[in-house]
């Protein structure tokens, strides 16, 4: 009677680099006045209108089991969404509603990888990455981007780790670097998969914050929506992180099989909460601007307070809800001068290294409190870093 | 580029038995006047007060990321509950909430289970059980049980089978024969689990709705706390199928795992939903009994109609919310008995043989309709029974 071997293996042991967060965590519950900027969640909540739209369809007896797929009308809105953004004709049979992005992530490697399987993935990568490539019975094989390309992949460096690979999965906007994959990185992945004959998952989560350049999903390539499964939720264009309603859009025999599969692991998602999904996805685009707004914002503010100094260097800030800051100026890891900043400073930034070993002498900066808070944050983070790099030439 | 292995094989293949169920569905989309008898659903809808206390969580803000094992309030409430109803000191620690009883059913398997493993179930089954297994890449064995023991398992008969066996899933009261497995029956499972050192999954769903009998959870029995996972729900208790909302019940290490699984898989359940299973579980039982109530009713109703006749026999009727007819005396297998009796008199109920092997010549009859309707529509099947019969005699 024993565990078995791959629920065992899906975390690798060891520390992962997220004490500083647990460390934070404690310091605020125990009283402590701590500025988080750790993790990927909004400063506001669910907005009302999707409320009471869940509310309704609830009340409205939208409360027994929905069909397994998703309701028909955000497959449909969903599909006609990813339709007017890729130009790929879409329809509900190429959507599966699943309960998160996360479910979306594991259904989708479910669906292409056998036990013993190497499924890629590149760091730095989001925390979960490994752990779902793993959870599906898989081998888990990064593949290192690196600062100096500002963190977009090389097709070519991941063509030296595809031998026996069936799958690649990518994420842009990127967590956790806010990098924006270039159309150029986007078709030279594509290429590789086409002539390597590996699946490609595509996180999108991210594609609603956008700051630079333009968001390009494979999907839109030429011989890709046929191997191509796209990853998309909820939780960040609309804050509704808490309510578990993302989706996986492939080819229809995919999405035919990830239902069997649904069927047999979360046997759909809530009535009422696809309800409210469908209501803000058709409310117009100036609900997810909204949501998008605060962290626009900051990162304005952040440019701002960075163009000031040169020893706390700022990956491209592209995309997503996050700022990558070198921080190796300082002469220190990231998990050192996350810890540091934390103890003196009552700041907490994850360190680069939680993210993998491609961010190490990093740290990721989540634009997650309010405007005043997060530009008083970044200016005591760059003095703080100043006086480390002193410190350092001083020796 | 292939689909994996393992998520084309999920389903057998073939046809499942489900026909008559989604004919009976497709006529009433044309506006046929049918009698569904069919899936395990309410035909009431989630209490209000529950509803209200989701609305009021939700506005109050919990629509952000819910811790992912579940709420403490949640796990504390579950843990109370199932202690209350076992005996065994149980706390949070040993509770992981699920997004449903089906998230459960695959997690358990997921944590027992290897790929290439053998598990165990009992036929006649839910429809998903041989679907689980496969999906988490185990090989699922049948074993059979018998009508003439009113399908009560024997634990001799699945010890032949239990060679390289790792885990039993059982289920009691049981989907679909309406059966409360006995204190004896549970005993020597239990004792078969001990001695072949076998992992016993229990499906607990229907623990609210015994008529006759006892509940006995595996879990209240010695040394077998250390070696069950039990699943349970809201969907059945609290008409809650669409909430999609359960828990899996074990030894601290294995949720301890589960937890890592759930990170990789669903990433948590809705705050707001667990908030409202919360209020329901600790309402009283006054609710869970006004659940209940409607199939005891009907239950009896079926007793007194099947009393007059001699030609459909009942399976015990002990709890959850079906009966399993016995029609082998008309001459037909359950299927012919189910797709004359939906073409000849809109009565849809599902053939024994969606259920496997061992309910040939059987119909599940779901108590899933309004009280007259439903005693008419027993009365009709009864008739239908007669006639088939006679017209044998005849021959």
């Amino acid at each position: 009677m024993e565990l078995s071997e791959r629920i065992t293996q899906i975390t690798a042991g060891g520390s992962d680099g997220w004490d500083v967060f647990y460390r934070a965590r404690r310091m605020v519950s125990e009283g402590h006045a701590i500025s988080e900027l750790t993790i990927g969640e909004h400063d506001i909540r669910t907005d009302p209108s999707i409320l009471q739209a869940m509310d309704l369809s609830a009340r409205d007896g939208h409360t027994g089991y929905a069909m397994v797929p998703g309701t028909d009308l955000l497959r449909d809105t969903v599909a006609a969404r990813v339709q007017m953004r890729t130009g790929v004709p879409t329809t509900r049979h190429n959507v599966l509603i699943t309960p998160g992005g996360q479910s979306a992530l594991f259904a989708a490697h479910v669906a292409v990888c056998d036990p013993g399987d190497v499924g890629l993935y590149l760091d730095p990568y989001y925390a979960t990455y490994p752990g779902t490539i793993r959870g599906v019975g898989a081998i888990a094989r990064p593949v290192q981007t690196n600062a100096e390309d500002a963190f977009q992949p090389r097709s070519e460096q991941i063509e030296t780790h595809a031998d026996g690979a069936v799958s690649l999965l990518i994420n842009t906007p990127n967590n956790p670097t806010g990098v924006v994959y270039s159309r150029k990185t986007i078709e030279d992945i594509a290429d590789l998969c086409r002539r390597r004959d590996l699946w490609l998952i595509s996180d999108e989560v991210y594609d609603t914050q956008v700051w630079q350049g333009e968001h390009v999903s494979p999907r839109a390539l030429p011989g890709m929506a046929e191997r191509t499964l796209v990853v998309g939720s909820m939780s960040k264009s609309h804050a509704m992180t808490g309510s578990r309603c993302g989706w996986v859009v492939g080819p229809e025999e995919v999405i035919a099989h990830l239902i069997n599969l649904a069927t047999h692991t979360t046997y759909g998602v809530p009535g009422f909460i696809q309800d409210a999904a469908s209501f803000a996805l058709n409310a117009g685009t100036g609900l997810e601007e909204d949501i998008a707004a605060p962290f626009r914002r900051r990162r304005a503010l952040a440019l701002e307070t960075l163009a000031k100094q040169n020893i706390v260097g700022l990956v491209p800030a592209q995309g997503a809800m996050y700022l990558m800051l070198d921080i190796r100026a300082t002469g220190h890891t990231g998990e050192e001068f996350a810890n540091a900043l934390l103890d003196t400073r009552a700041i907490a930034v994850m360190p680069g290294e939680s993210f993998g070993q491609a961010a190490a002498g990093h740290v990721r900066v989540a634009m997650t409190v309010d405007d005043d808070r997060f530009a008083t944050a970044l200016k005591t983070l760059c003095e703080f870093a100043a006086t480390l790099a002193g410190r350092r030439a001083a020796e």
